[in-house]
């Protein structure tokens, strides 16, 4: 139930909102597509603005004595708690220790903090505590300090974890979506919508759980060896979670000012996803990933990229998706296999919500 | 309402949980008490166990090329958002940056993950982002990366935020509980109890609005000055918040292994919260600060700490409040003006739920 008693410093009603259709939050500015960035561009980017937060980045790149520092922040309030392949504890662990990789770092430590309902039974948290401890220890990295808070019944949803990471950005790297040129190469880790599709058939029932899997994982062996590698050739990375492979690379072409053309029949997902996905009525393009990088990389890099994440167990279906050409800045198209052109957009808002 | 639709992952009921008198969250287990502990020590402690964790602190020091870095991350859940004196996001910023000064650390950076709840006016979300970058300005410190999720109508209260912060710890200096020795001073900024009373007469429309107000408020200058004047001689620092002045000293004293020794007539409380306080049955002690300090230092000190602390606005009512002694490990006592001795002990649960 939301808080809305009178007092004496509530909002006017009549207040001025510089949103055209909505004067209220609605599920798909939590999504990854167009009116996330609309919330983002009108009303929280002009707040907080400084030249960190102007990069589009998944985290931040601080100075601190000489050293870079990476930060990143998410909440995780995906639905079910419990899904195949995973859980909202490890899920938070991974998706901030993903987030520091894909800033160039090595992450060094997490924050968790923790938002409950009042009544949610204590063996749960336990199960989720533990399975962050053991996502956390098998990332290499320490969940250092954290926060618990605690809402009434009805004012929650049993828990949400806040999971905030620090990172220690490589010596000689330089990963952000402005240094995209014409020319790069767009890598893609592996098979696209596992996450998204096994979330949605836990919380559905729909009786797929038993084929896919959520692909959640730490992506730190498919990241840090290639950036001791390639140094600045990998020109940026990100993990394509919210809105999908789709999302992600709408985000990098409208930042750097480039086009990005994607090719239909590289695109990996598997028979069982791709199923699931035509059955919905859903584009794997656009569902959220939770173990997967994409990287825009010089094309000098691609084939060192591609053959170190093909020998690990989490880049076997590893491929390269598209490339970068000057064209349109801000746009994404698909050639599919009979040749014609379409654009992949941002969606409005979101397939999924609570995916993470 | 909370998500309790059978999955085939859900917990089996009968799972055994080391709490003796609960097996599902309380409110009391968000409060700066006993259950909160018994929750900490029972099981997040030992499933997170590591030595920067071990430190009982309000954040973490680690280690970055030489130079001590500090992380620290609160969840903010107040109600009402917006009370006389402040709002939950100059709150969040305040409390963040307020726990990395007690780290004895500059602060940098900020992030904040904000959890939403469908239908929540974006003109009041507007307002507490503009609160939030305020609040980040006159601290002196940027919020560099966020986070946004939303949740549907019924599964959230409006708006939590997460805040995360990072800080550079200064030179040459150490503020921990365990620094604190037998012979040092205690030392508190001011007056007590002003933002619990402030938040809970906003909350129950209790008609005292107009003369108590929350001291919200960034610490940076009475923190930093006395830790570059003063060095190691300062012990520990702590800002009272959840469970007030009560809960802080029982924490240190605990974790330090010595007995702090209070005395009545010294503890700051103003005229119109000790009345308040009198007529709700509270005692000011336990009541969250949001805008306090409390110093331990070593009796060369004191003064010094004092001095510069009465000449800030936010110190005027600055005093020294006790003493630490060897005697009885983890006690707290309060010594009243005829003589008397009391036991300041740790409540079981709080006095007032979502008080931050």
């Amino acid at each position: 139930m939301a808080n809305d008693q009178p007092t004496p410093f509530s909002v006017p009603a009549a207040c001025p909102v510089p949103f055209s259709n909505h004067s209220t939050v609605q599920m798909a500015h939590g999504g990854g597509g167009r009116m996330a960035q609309r919330l983002l561009d009108q009303l929280i980017l002009p707040a907080f603005a400084n030249s960190a937060l102007g990069e589009s980045h998944d985290g931040a790149v601080l100075d601190l004595g000489g050293q870079r520092l990476a930060l990143t922040t998410d909440g995780h309030v995906v639905r079910p708690r419990f899904f195949p392949g995973g859980d909202i504890g490890c899920l938070a662990v991974h998706g901030t220790v993903n987030d520091l990789l894909v800033c160039g770092a090595r992450p060094m430590a997490l924050s968790a903090s923790l938002i409950l309902e009042e009544g949610f039974e204590l063996a749960e948290l336990q199960r989720i505590i533990e399975s962050m401890s053991e996502a956390a220890r098998g990332a290499g990295v320490e969940i250092v300090t954290g926060d618990t808070k605690v809402v009434e019944h009805g004012c929650g949803d049993g828990v949400f974890i806040c999971t905030t990471g620090v990172g220690a950005v490589l010596p000689g790297v330089d990963v952000r979506p402005r240094n995209v040129e014409p020319g790069d190469v767009v890598l893609l880790s592996g098979e696209m919508g596992a996450h998204g599709v096994a979330v949605l058939a836990a919380r559905e029932n729909l009786g797929l759980e038993s084929t896919i899997v959520s692909d959640t994982a730490a992506l730190t062996d498919l990241v840090l060896p290639i950036l001791e590698r390639c140094g600045r050739q990998i020109h940026v990375l990100r993990d394509p979670t919210r809105g999908g492979v789709a999302a992600t690379l709408n985000e990098i072409a409208r930042t750097a000012g480039v086009e990005i053309a994607l090719q239909e029949q590289t695109l990996p997902v598997s028979e069982t996803v791709r199923g699931a996905c035509e059955l919905l009525g859903l584009d794997p393009l656009y569902v959220a990933n939770e173990g997967k990088v994409v990287a825009i990389v010089h094309p000098d890099a691609a084939e060192t990229v591609l053959s170190h994440w093909r020998a690990h167990p989490l880049g076997v279906s590893a491929s390269q998706i598209g490339v970068v050409k000057a064209g349109q800045a801000g746009l994404v198209t698909l050639l599919s296999p009979i040749g014609g052109t379409r654009v992949v957009d941002l969606l409005s808002g979101e397939q999924l919500p609570r995916i993470c």
